[in-house]
């Protein structure tokens, strides 16, 4: 028998009959008396944030729960339901769809600044370093459509400053963020913005996320816009719901 | 053009190049200033939360984050992870699990609760007539594992007495919830215990969350102990782990 | 030990190190000798189908592979991939979304011809009984693009009647969707054509799949479909992409 | 309007109201014409196989249906519907689990054979340089079950070898599986067996399909045996059933 309770080990729960304890306090001990952004930290962690902490956490999560129907995930959402998806399905749906180019640029933005950090002083040979192994893009700068200024990104470094003047925070991971980012617009000659992948990795790094954490924290702050989206129109009604309506098909290019 | 803008309506979130309005705010006014519970409940329903609405909801996000791989989500989610998936992709796994006889025993938890409500003084005959359309088992009570007593209801419940105390809650659907745990108990002979799904179901209820929000709503909470637990085994490690060590199989009833 | 391999129980398969029977035949002896058709029968329902069974089913899981991104599924699947999401993801997001409303109105309309088969003689109390159940769609018949037909159904059902003339099938159910579409048209006043679940239900009916099946079978077919535009998709790039470009947003009704 | 039906192309497939034509062909002159199997091949490709390209083609997809619940994605499904989940939504939770390190082994493995094909002469080299770059695991031989041989592999490259034998195929793949198998076998003094990922991986490559697509038709493949399995759950029923029968919980590690 003990080989088929040892396939699963974990340090995050334990339970009897009658008794849930989570991260070794009794779940009762928890309800009522941490809120839902500390109960995240700790599940996720093992330990418990400070004040200062908790506040940089929530703003992180709450600026990214959702960018409209332009979103791939918002839109799956939408669509799911009009397929007759309840919301658990409807939200796995658009949660799957996180992945590296979406929800995944947030882990890549902490790691891009975990590279720089490495290379402290010399931020142009670190960003050579990682395109040539990454690739052109830059993860965390830059939008398609806020242009100049991503309006969640300044409002996340104030905080960010905020944190760091009270030393809540280290500071460090924001100089690399705008060191970045000026070093890029210079390299184009055009202001690029940090978007909410790169000011939210700011955040995840200057916390002390692992990397993967970043886009696992994401998927969860995304799922209250995906959520959201997918309760409205199933209130909304409509079937089968495709991107356009039925004229709008595409474009053939076969012979 | 306008009707490719029309295909998708929404009054949850508006934007311009630079500008982001969640529920009519602009998102730089949001981050900082509201919890992520509070963002939660404005995002779904557009409103916010009194101080003590927002205690009682996040006590409920909290008290449902895991149950450890004894939970099919869970399980699933560090399978997943040892299948090569991502965080974005073992989450949508995961939460997808939480069905009709998963998460959606929350919903239909508040639905029971409702239809009992709209039978005010005849217990019996709404359980008969519940009985009579949706088969004998009775969301949100009882429990496999946890006899007599689910830690988290109980607390749960104190929290929602205090709140009616207060005037922050009627406390109707918590005598509801309590009349249907001594009515069945009394059939059977046998102390049945609120569960998860029948106390978070009360709080949804005493809050005016429709029914598929209260699946909804346990898919954001659960999603913490499925993003922990993924994240847990990804560390650890571990290939293509299926539910148990390969020598245990199952059984062949094949001719 | 036991109640831990007696948790899962199967007829399908049996194995031991070194043998894997499939229904009982070794898996060497099926690999070579069935067509891929004859596999997906055998799997589900443990015998094998004649050639004039197998003919008919492959026709059917031939005719739904695809409808072009117009369909929630397809255009799921290119936006998945737009996202980073490799093959099996981009699958899972798509098939997941073959809903009740979409991968599920085969399973309906399987229900409805054995509902009416129940009511022989009597179409017209058939369908009222239908409508009072289930509200007044009645599954696999009408499409808001294909008017006045869906190519797919007349092919369909010739090879139906192929079949019912060779006495392979009864024929029983091309009849039942037959006069389903005449009743339906007449009581509209225009010719409402049989769409593909109508069709295919009418191939699942005479071959004697459960209703749920023609959901499942559905889901194969279409896997095929969205296989091939995630493939070409990947091929062709693209990064993050909505259901439009972003320019076109979506309709802002809150107040 | 043309930047949004630009928006999606496809050289699949072409429509308009009444008329489906898929890879160039009118949808009604392909069903009953044209088997399953070399629909796929169709759809994923553009073009058609010879009779005996599409014997071996069938064979694979016909090897790699089931593994019984020990695999993750067969064990998910079965969970899967014991949560109230319908068939197209536990195909997709199972099929979201065939990841890098499940259905992805034989895209690493297709991979693999192109990389040593380019080393000609020179196999210790070019598992060296594989190594180097990708871990110690050489993708698609060794198992943890079926030792010394899975039964799936010698069958499957007897069939090639006819193929090879008629020129149908080159026979240059099967030649570099089995060097591969050798040399890693001796490498480790113990007879290694070429796995289904190893073995598909052959026919695969032998018939000219990229690499990412040896993982997107071992997820079709697989999808057979999801659905057997999905279907036999749902006809057993169950309810939200975990890994292990509850007693079996796991092994808590924490402090």
């Amino acid at each position: 028998m003990s080989d088929v309770s040892d396939w699963w080990r974990t340090s995050i729960i334990d339970m009897e009959p009658g008794r849930i304890d989570l991260r070794g306090t009794p779940v009762q001990d928890l309800i009522g008396n941490v809120s839902f952004a500390e109960m995240i930290w700790l599940m996720v962690r093992g330990d418990r944030p400070t004040p200062a902490q908790a506040h940089l956490f929530e703003a992180a999560l709450v600026s990214a729960v959702d960018h409209g129907p332009q979103a791939p995930s918002i839109a799956a959402a939408r669509m799911a339901v009009t397929c007759g998806l309840p919301l658990n399905n409807a939200l796995a749906t658009a949660v799957n769809m996180l992945g590296d180019v979406h929800g995944g640029a947030g882990e890549q933005a902490v790691e891009l600044y975990h590279h720089v950090d490495a290379h402290a002083g010399d931020l142009a040979t670190a960003l050579d370093d990682w395109r040539a192994e990454h690739g052109k893009i830059i993860p965390g700068f830059g939008h398609r459509f806020h242009k100049p200024t991503d309006p969640r990104a300044p409002r996340l470094m104030a905080l960010v400053a905020e944190a760091a003047e009270a030393d809540a925070v280290s500071g460090r991971f924001q100089h690399i963020g705008q060191a970045i980012k000026a070093q890029i617009s210079a390299e184009k000659g055009i202001a690029l913005p940090m978007n909410i992948d790169g000011a939210t990795a700011v955040i995840y790094a200057e916390l002390g996320f692992a990397p993967p954490l970043a886009r696992g924290l994401f998927c969860l702050s995304r799922s209250v816009g995906i959520l959201s989206h997918a309760w409205e129109q199933q209130q909304q009604g409509g079937r089968n719901k495709g991107p356009t309506p039925p004229k709008y098909r595409w474009t053939y290019d076969g012979s």
